[in-house]
């Protein structure tokens, strides 16, 4: 019902954007639309009718029908889709340009356009459903790192770290890890996508977990950095720096507002501390089935934010050789402002 | 050295082939070259000199030169490529085909041919180190069947057994599972990519895993289907049907022949027992840094076997509703035949 409902919206889409039928494909695109965690395969999503075309293996098990959506095994999809199109005489159809490039140019050749799905679009804002499957995988993350703060001791290795953090959420009935938790300690926590190794906990050690996990396929987020011993001087001011930045940035969050403006926010503030060339990545981004999904907060962002979106905030600094801090929460977009729902 | 040689070897085919220099993407393919899996950039391979083009993001911590290779962070990629390519005066200019969409397409403006990467090529073929990996990750498998094996009981769900599989693997210091292992009862075993759920175990029902994990980079593939409690004899003969395709598919594995003929002599097998409709996937594909990479098994395949080459061989039968079989090893091709790594 809520699946007929989005293919509903879908179609409504469509005819906003004078189109007659667009292609869905992409795993969380798929899910979306049919429940079904599909890696390869299209959806033709039309007024005249919804067609599942994918391999007769990833169609074992699945009904003939989904949801109003007639599912099509075959070994040819080219055809299969030409042919859908043909007798439907569908005009315009597009498909996202977020696909390899062969399939793309095969695409084009069949006369469909390159198009941003608006599958996309919809996913942007989450459904009270979704937001209770995100809040779950927030809340558990945070008791997540409530463990791995317990289990903060000299020799301990960043890799036992992430192997715990992964058992405990296994253990605690989340999915899966909504991707590679990243620990970092010492130096390590200034590399944004540090690998986490052998390297094992000293003293007076800077700490970074960058961590997540989900619940019914909707994600979380959350980084904190914490000091292992006796805080030093350049590290505390350097923290404060960025947590004035995430400060600024969340407090720009509201409906209408772009995501190049929550970046300018948060950005400003570590641009106006002269630490604006150790800012290397992008303020934030949505969350949802996928751990980075629109609305995109960075600085050439023209998304605009709207109440039910989830994004991230998680500004950073990062000094090479020495240490970095990134303080990350997930947040929930509200009709006046928003909710943190990593805290 | 090993990542030199590597290099070195990848320009020699560059020169058989006649092409001044090849556009290298994708983690595994960057992870093969650099020792880093790079998710998003692009290492340019030429006589001239190498180039790895990444955003400042992934350029942090990474020295200025790994193994001869120059780091170049850029936010844009386009530009520093076409003027690399210029600047060496570089004509023939190859990228592999499997990337997105727009980057194709801006790689074909600059004048660049779409073309399997050779690194692919290079990547079937192990060595001592990468072969000792894979080895690791296969013991370890074969372990977490057993240990999988031992825990099957009334009651149990397919989701804690897939949980407590995952903390197996990390427990024994895995980097990680190899994919999201698959644990499936009564007729969820006849979906071939069936996920983990709630079903509990009952008596005398089928019980299918596939399982893998990965040590230093390197992955490991079995699926093993058992039956929990009395068998009938419609499981039986299907078991004893796949049991004998895979034995003449191993057979058939050897240097020179082709990944076609591995599956035709598979094929066949369960084609004659009158079940070729309940086939419904390829016979198997490499194994490695991917988890699916090449030689691919599959009816059209010509990827011709070398020794050294590791792949799996996983024939299946699958009866919509009722049950299915897969028995999947992953096997070293030696100079005479084959060596299975997951016994």
């Amino acid at each position: 019902m809520n699946r007929r409902h989005r293919s509903a919206c879908l179609i409504s889409v469509l005819n906003r954007d004078k189109t007659d039928a667009c292609l869905v494909h992409g795993e969380s695109n798929l899910a979306y639309l049919t429940g079904h965690p599909i890696e390869n395969g299209f959806l033709l999503v039309s007024t005249k009718g919804s067609w599942l075309v994918l391999p007769p293996m990833l169609a074992a098990g699945m009904d003939k029908w989904i949801d109003g959506i007639r599912v099509v095994p075959t070994r040819k999809w080219q055809e299969m889709i030409k042919g859908l199109i043909r007798k439907n005489k569908l005009k315009k159809v597009t498909f996202d340009p977020d696909i390899s490039h062969p399939a793309g140019q095969t695409l084009e050749k069949m006369g469909c356009t390159p198009k941003t799905s608006p599958v996309k679009e919809l996913r942007m804002v989450k459904n009270g459903l979704e937001l209770a499957d995100i809040r779950s995988a927030c809340r558990l993350t945070v008791e997540g790192f409530g463990f791995l703060k317990g289990r903060l001791r000299i020799g301990v290795t960043e890799k036992q770290l992430a192997d715990e953090l992964i058992c405990y959420f296994h253990r605690r009935h989340a999915d899966k890890v909504a991707f590679d938790p990243i620990v970092a300690f010492g130096s390590h926590t200034a590399v944004p996508h540090h690998v986490p190794g052998p390297a094992s906990l000293g003293k007076d050690q800077p700490v970074l977990f960058d961590i997540g996990c989900t619940v019914n396929g909707y994600r979380s987020d959350l980084t904190r950095t914490v000091f292992f011993g006796r805080m030093n001087h350049s590290f505390r001011r350097v923290y404060g720096v960025v947590q004035r930045a995430q400060r600024a940035g969340l407090e720009r969050v509201r409906p209408g507002v772009t995501g190049g403006q929550v970046d300018a926010s948060a950005r400003s503030v570590i641009r106006k501390a002269g630490f604006g060339r150790f800012y290397i990545h992008n303020t934030g981004h949505g969350v949802g089935l996928d751990i980075h999904e629109g609305p995109w907060l960075r600085p050439t962002g023209r998304d605009r934010l709207a109440s039910g979106m989830i994004l991230t905030v998680e500004p950073g600094i990062y000094i090479p050789g020495r240490f970095g801090v990134r303080i990350e929460d997930t947040v929930l977009v509200t009709r006046t402002g928003f909710d943190i729902l990593t805290k």
